[in-house]
């Protein structure tokens, strides 16, 4: 055969086992919560287990054979798709969301931490089920981590090899130690700051409850809140620095936190450009959006500057909480939060969308081709961090922006074919190839994706998983040339 | 000095007199038609020329230094200013637009050959003034016609050696015998084409003067109408496939059209890439809203593809002539029409935009990408037309189109800042950059650009000499690199 079904077969078996898990767990705070709910959970967890075994039971005898770059496309696409259509079942059996399209939207919105809701009550929700929603989204970014800082680069995908060097304890060699020693490490980074943030929170003032969930989420870059207003629920300026602070953690590369936070090497990060370009960017939009909300809309300093701040971390980082409508400020801003659904986090962070990196390539290199065209005979790499880049990372990078663009075009083409405005139309299908949450028009934080049209939805989602997964993963599975033996 | 500017000023000082001679056509015009406009056009032309004559008397010295490219930079941004700063006298000195904002965009939409109008009616100009209007399209184009087989080509721009090779008698030499063997024998077939639509309009009805004027801003595919209404204003099937078929051609490749028509080479056409892509785009999309239409909007077969045909055409070509309210049909319409906004005629025609034969180039590359992830060590170069591309050219024509968004994106920010709604503000800037006409929002086919503000006009006139030039023109031209002496 062409492919290693069985270690393929076998991580599916395990991610499952994994999920079914965590629906254990929910199945543990709907009962503490003394929930109706709890017999759902734990049908969703036992189906779900009982899958994860069989599958891995099935497949679990040690092949020789190694791991291919194909199998790598197959496993990255299908662990994000399985995962979510076990996902559905607690919601489905426990009735919060009875459709099928619903659920699945909602759930691979969780998967992929794009933070879009279809839910219009998200307080009247039980603890247990609001857990599970959240779970799928920390879930997710514990996924983006293995793939982001081990699974791509060995796929050599959109320049994802740029920053590989940076990564600890990484060996350009094979897929399997590599996930071995880094992911471990991180992943313990990332559990451990999930349980800073929730203790901050608490201590800030919010439930005990909310400061879990909002942690869980925040650290993914999801945005799913457990409050109907999202942030904009909390009044308290502690909490909206505290949420900002982890936000863009959460966005930042993290191998760079873990050099920081664990080695105490701060003069590295601030050496690597593309941290530079994510601080400086922030900060100049960030000054931008207050002077527009001090002059325009007449609010004060301090509060058009946390504002600010807010949704412009958010957006970057493409979390999606939000702590006010930023659709209904004014065209300039709207335009510009439009732009910011492109911009994406860190790469190795746990944000989603193009990626700063890739911008600061398509920059360099936009430039210099002007430079290039004076003189054409003189060989001008795109530099970063100091250091010459090949010119093959280059074109893939550039080769991945236009598929983005091109993506999102038709996708803005479909779904205004289901008679979805402009704008929402534009909105929606950037805020979910770029994993945020919220977008503008009918889909603005407002709002929710209730309304959409069902084929909108299932458009939507598959835009998402897209977009989680850098495009390529997926659409090397559509093309015949993948699937042809040679 | 760095610059050889007595042949730059001497070619500006030729351009003037030009100009000056075709206002004194217009003179004519409105000396026929007994019109009290007649002494602001002479005033006009004599201004005109005597700028000319001066420029060129002090500068005519003949210098033995060959031009160079940093000279061609120069000399095309500057030709495109300077002309539309004279071009606005017979509007101001004849009070027919007397604020210098609107005659100024009223120009740049003219030479650039976009047809984005600030008038809101038409009909009532005076004849001599109109005629001006529709020449500085023709103009314009004529300027296009040396500008993309020439002078691009030998500034290397965004990939406009791809079809040199196709040029008749192209040396890939010096700029001057190539302006004098090509560029004439394109010219009369531009003034041929011109002619034969003329009186092919006049034949099927069109009064004299609208089927002169309307075949200048045909073939120039510039799209200024004569009536308010634009071609809409007749009711005649014959007019509207008239001027669809001179929109097609003036879209073509002016080298292609002189293969097949002159050199009855049919062959070499058909195996032309671009000519095929451009030709069967062209129906897909067209049949696409046809189908829209019918299904949509109910109307019969023989009006909806003749109004689909129509459109696509026109914006396909980036003429900008509407015989329809395409923004009024429905939103996935829209969001389609708004994409062609991008998409541009061939290389080497009078159109505007990015240029089919970028998108091909795009889209291929795009899809290689795919393959070469999996086999990173294979080189697959694009091929166009059967020929391998060099990476430089693809390098080169990828940047083009990441710099052309880039723009288009700022420009949406600038314009948006200024109170411009999200898809008012992403038409007008599509529509500019593009070099098309009309948008879509506030300034769809059925309205105007008079509602813009002020700074809105002059950023939308800057966009349309950006766009014309083929961004890398006039960007060169920003850049401190492009001043600094070695």
């Amino acid at each position: 055969m062409n492919f290693n079904y069985k270690v393929i077969g076998n991580i599916l078996g395990i991610l499952l086992i994994i999920n079914g898990g965590f629906m254990l767990l929910c199945l543990g705070v709907s009962l503490y919560y003394d929930e109706s709910e709890s017999i759902s959970l734990a049908i969703s967890s036992a189906i779900t287990l009982l899958s994860g075994f069989v599958l891995w039971l099935a497949t679990h005898k040690k092949t020789t054979k190694d791991l291919r770059k194909k199998d790598g496309y197959l496993i990255v696409s299908l662990g994000w798709i399985v995962m979510s259509f076990f996902g559905v079942l607690p919601y489905v059996l426990s009735g919060t969301i009875p459709s099928i399209t619903n659920a699945f939207f909602e759930t691979v919105s969780g998967f992929t931490t794009t933070g879009a809701s279809i839910l219009s009550d998200i307080e009247s929700v039980s603890k247990g089920i609001l857990f599970w929603r959240s779970l799928t989204q920390w879930i997710g970014g514990m996924g983006i981590i293995v793939l982001a800082l081990a699974i791509l680069p060995f796929l050599g995908i959109g320049g994802m090899q740029l920053f590989v060097a940076e990564a600890p304890g990484i060996t350009p060699d094979k897929l399997k130690p590599r996930i071995q020693d880094t992911a471990k490490r991180l992943w313990y980074l990332y559990v451990g700051l999930t349980f800073i943030e929730a203790i901050a929170l608490y201590l800030a003032g919010m439930g005990g409850f909310d400061a879990v969930n909002h942690a869980l989420t925040t650290m993914a870059t999801g945005g799913f809140s457990t409050k109907n207003a999202s942030i904009a629920y909390y009044d308290s300026s502690l909490i909206h620095y505290i949420i900002i602070f982890f936000m863009f953690l959460a966005g930042t590369s993290f191998t760079l936190t873990y050099i920081a936070l664990i080695k105490r090497n701060f003069n590295k990060v601030f050496r690597n450009e593309e941290f530079v370009v994510y601080l400086v960017f922030t900060v100049v939009i960030t000054a931008i959006v207050t002077t527009a909300l001090m002059v325009v809309q007449d609010f004060g300093l301090a509060l058009s500057f946390r504002d600010a701040l807010f949704q412009v971390v958010s957006l970057v980082t493409t979390t999606g909480y939000a702590t006010a409508d930023y659709t209904s400020w004014s065209s300039f801003l709207t335009v510009l939060f439009f732009i910011l659904l492109f911009v994406g986090g860190s790469a190795g962070s746990t944000a989603g969308g193009v990626k700063i990196i890739r911008h600061v390539v398509l920059f360099k290199n936009s430039f210099l081709e002007l430079k290039r065209q004076l003189h054409p005979s003189a060989i001008m790499p795109v530099r970063i961090s100091g250091k010459a880049i090949d010119q093959n990372i280059v074109y893939n990078v550039l080769a991945f922006i236009m598929i983005y663009i091109l993506v999102f075009l038709v996708g803005v083409t479909l779904l205004s074919s289901m008679n979805v405005n402009f704008d929402t139309a534009f909105g929606a299908v950037a805020t979910s190839l770029g994993n945020v949450g919220p977008g503008i028009g009918d889909v603005g934080p407002a709002n929710n994706f209730s309304g959409m049209p069902v084929g909108g939805k299932w458009l939507l989602s598959f835009l998402m998983i897209l977009g989680r997964l850098e495009l390529f993963t997926v659409l090397m599975l559509l093309s015949p040339y993948f699937w042809r033996k040679r």
